[in-house]
């Protein structure tokens, strides 16, 4: 069994870099070729962007745009430039977000991951996730067909029936949300043999860890994806369960929540992909997931940058006293007061209204500092507010730029 | 727009029949290295079958066969010596009858019917049939995909999110059963439109004459396939509309209901086919379906064989006074009487007591010959019935070995 899926799971952090960003200006340069792109750059050359620092300089994509977007400019927001009749399937996500199947094998890049969980050539994979609409199940059989694992696409649902597959066919790779995993295993199988399945790819929903025991004690490895529609799997787990993978082929970036900006290694920040696909390229897609990354390098020997897992979400855009504050707001506090770290805007109950206290960590702040800030703070989101100065390093790494801590009742 | 898919369409007769039968030895030598072909063959010398007379001589397999012989030697009933984890994708159908879809790209032979339908690279297909735990969806979306067309995957149901792709990405042609498609056309679209489609593939289900009319109607062009799970697409209408070209790379025989004995040009039998794919198979695997070929070649100028569509099941097995009588029963009593020429058992209800009457078409009969078929007849079925000499060619040319008269109250 080789551990690896090819020499690019282990080759030096740096070469990698340097790999990526000697292929993104030309998927820059595409992406400046439809209308939207070359709306929201403007007259930034594509070849000055080959370094993750000039990559960090354009505007993010947020995900939650996207339906506006393409209402505006049908199907795919003028983000690709391709006719849809040249993609290789067309699918729909709740929002509606509108999504495209490339014409290359395995588009979302799944058989690397699903190499690293043990799936291997004539393995028989059991794939519940849905083919119909929605390109969950398509982007899981690329993998397995890429990898050379033969495909039973089950589907959710139809419990009984893909009791009678695994029966028949006897599967060793289960492949869907965890959930439905127990609920294959719990089902009362009539004399029906689901042993089989020895190794399952689970994503799409939280896997707690009660679940993930249980999963465990029937013998099963089960190893998480994280995964979404647009871009395919951005990071997986590995037998040395020391975090998530970052796939190949993307570029991953940890922003603050509701701005472009970088945080430090190790912080808590929004997740941010770059994918390398001229037809339809997506360039600082902001996802809304919170994560952080982790210092150092898996002890299975892949080098590529680890994360943790999903974290939350990260728009955390919430109404106080009738009127939206945004994290954006709260960041642009932040830039108007350069000798402040970090901000977070804590919003309660108090005598039957709505409060909001702005903490900002300050190092050696002058007197009049909080004053200004509870003055920017106004004008900003046009509310009052408390602030608190308190010292670098004191504020929760949890991702949060504005913390509800109102209990509804 | 090229007219014909590539030059197989249009090649003379005798050259496809030479280039199939060419073909079919290595095929059935396959075959034999599987256990239940191995053991039906017995002793045959595979390069023998190499004429449409040499193939007559070999068993036929019959579908409804299949759920009892994949029981026993599971999964593929012994008919494939090719491990299950070998094949692209794994499906069930009713019956159960498991399914594998071979490696190559459009292994049902979708691409070519589709180019006669008029369909084209770059157009976009909207496709209802399930692509779960069945291969309908996939037998169609390989089709399309090998034409250059892009699919939508939408399978059938949740009416209202097709709503919403149909709009969005505008599909010129839709693939599925044809009463899905009177769903989409009369669904209350709330200002989606639908007007989009143009043509459609039509299968799975009776497209009864005044659907056909309220089809074309609405400006849409609808063509029908005969399409099985285990084959693909067998027989498909073209612009020409003088019935169904029989699909390139499968050989199709019709032969009397229950037995494995060709019928002459025209008359209504059992259709029966043999594919050329060696990884699985398929040698006279008689459908249960009717139909009859046409003479002739089609106006639209493709020089296959023509048959008729769907005329009903071709299992006439039947009870009468409690006891089953089966077609190849009738078969053997016309064995049995060489100077029959066709026979026809009527099943009817008298003196409230199921009683029958076997028609036989015989040219100048001698005087005992009514009498001693009678004998045959109850030797045969143990049950005793009427006979009744007639003319040759008064029966009907309806596929009718046993003809079930008897009203159900």
């Amino acid at each position: 069994m080789t551990q690896y899926f090819d020499a690019l799971d282990t080759r030096p952090p740096g070469e990698r870099e340097r790999d990526l960003f000697r292929r993104l200006p030309a998927v820059v340069a595409a992406a400046m070729r439809s209308e939207t792109y070359a709306e929201r750059f403007g007259a930034i050359d594509p070849s000055a962007i080959a370094t993750r620092d000039a990559l960090s300089t354009l505007p993010v994509l947020r995900k939650s745009d996207l339906p506006d977007l393409q209402r505006k400019r049908p199907p795919f927001g003028g983000l690709s430039s391709q006719h849809p009749g040249r993609f290789a399937r067309l699918f729909t996500s709740p929002g509606p977000i509108y999504e495209a199947q490339g014409l290359s094998a395995d588009v979302w890049g799944v058989a690397r991951p699903m190499h690293a969980m043990g799936f291997r050539a004539g393995e028989i994979m059991l794939n519940t996730f849905s083919y119909h609409l929605v390109p969950a199940g398509f982007i899981m059989d690329a993998g397995a067909r890429e990898l050379g694992c033969a495909v039973i696409p089950a589907g959710p649902g139809n419990t009984q029936q893909q009791l009678d597959l695994i029966a028949a066919f006897r599967p060793t790779i289960y492949c869907g949300t965890p959930d439905f995993l127990k609920i294959i295993l719990d089902a009362p199988t009539s004399g029906r043999d689901v042993s089989s399945i020895e190794r399952a790819l689970v994503s799409g929903a939280a896997f707690p860890k009660n679940l993930q025991d249980d999963i465990a004690r029937r013998g099963i490895e089960a190893f998480q994806a994280y995964a979404t529609a647009d871009i395919g799997i951005i990071a997986y787990e590995t037998p040395a369960r020391d975090g998530m993978i970052v796939n190949e082929n993307i570029i991953v970036e940890i922003v603050r929540p509701g701005t472009g900006d970088p945080v430090a290694e190790g912080e808590v920040g929004e997740i941010v992909v770059t994918t390398l696909d001229e037809t339809y390229p997506l360039i600082r897609f902001a996802l809304g997931d919170l994560t952080a990354a982790i210092p150092g390098i898996s002890a299975c020997g892949r080098t590529n940058m680890r994360i943790k897992g999903w974290m939350g979400r990260a728009d955390q855009t919430t109404k106080v006293k009738g009127m939206f504050v945004r994290p954006e707001q709260i960041d642009s506090i932040g830039k108007r007061h350069p000798e402040l770290l970090k901000l977070r805007l804590v919003v309660t109950r108090s005598h039957d209204a709505d409060a909001m206290t702005l903490a900002c960590e300050a190092d050696r702040p002058e007197e009049d500092l909080a004053p200004r800030i509870a003055e920017t703070l106004q004008m900003v989101t046009k509310l009052r507010g408390a602030v608190e100065i308190v010292p670098p390093g004191s504020l929760p790494n949890d991702g949060k730029v504005i913390a509800d801590e109102r209990t509804l009742t």
